[in-house]
């Protein structure tokens, strides 16, 4: 699967997801696995690309349809179980942004 | 220096750039790194996030007061050189995206 998200034409929305990790992995990768195969399921979920680097920086982008679909995934059960695991176990500090995609452009050698 | 970029209330504009590197050093982590301290001095540049893993993936989230900010930055004569060099030499693919946030969220343990 590319790791690059396949977008339609702007306006969509995305979601900045920067975040430090904890040392502790207590089912991280188990959990973070789940939360994108879930979010694939949400309606108007559109892809995600997702870094991190051996420092345990990590920025995750996730692009929506809508600032609805956004609002569902953020009450989803699953995901806020995982979002308080997130606070109290996994991410010494992060920082989300809700934006608004107005234009874009791709480069492929 | 903190890896997180310290943003103003919303709304403010963001740049995701998600980029997939060549083998191909050719002076990347030095022209990188002027990019960054080049973008520090553009007026209504207020700072950026980045990340690459191991396999050569990133994404790199610059933040801008303004659309008029975003516009010049394009235009600098010494990023306009590093951007041909970017698809001549160093990546395989990119994607771009020129947002604007509506509303952000913070947390440290």
């Amino acid at each position: 699967m590319s790791r690059f998200a396949k977008t339609p034409k702007p306006p969509y929305y995305a979601v900045i997801f920067t975040s430090e990790r904890t040392e502790a992995e207590q089912g991280y990768g188990q959990m973070a696995d789940k939360m994108v195969e879930l979010a694939f399921q949400q309606p108007g979920f559109l892809g995600v690309e997702s870094v991190r680097d051996g420092s345990g920086l990590g920025i995750t982008v996730s692009y929506w349809e809508s600032l609805e679909a956004i609002r569902n995934w953020k009450e989803n059960a699953a995901h806020k179980a995982a979002q308080e695991k997130g606070k109290s176990i996994w991410y010494k500090r992060f920082a989300l942004r809700v934006c608004k995609v107005e234009r874009d452009h791709f480069f492929e050698m």
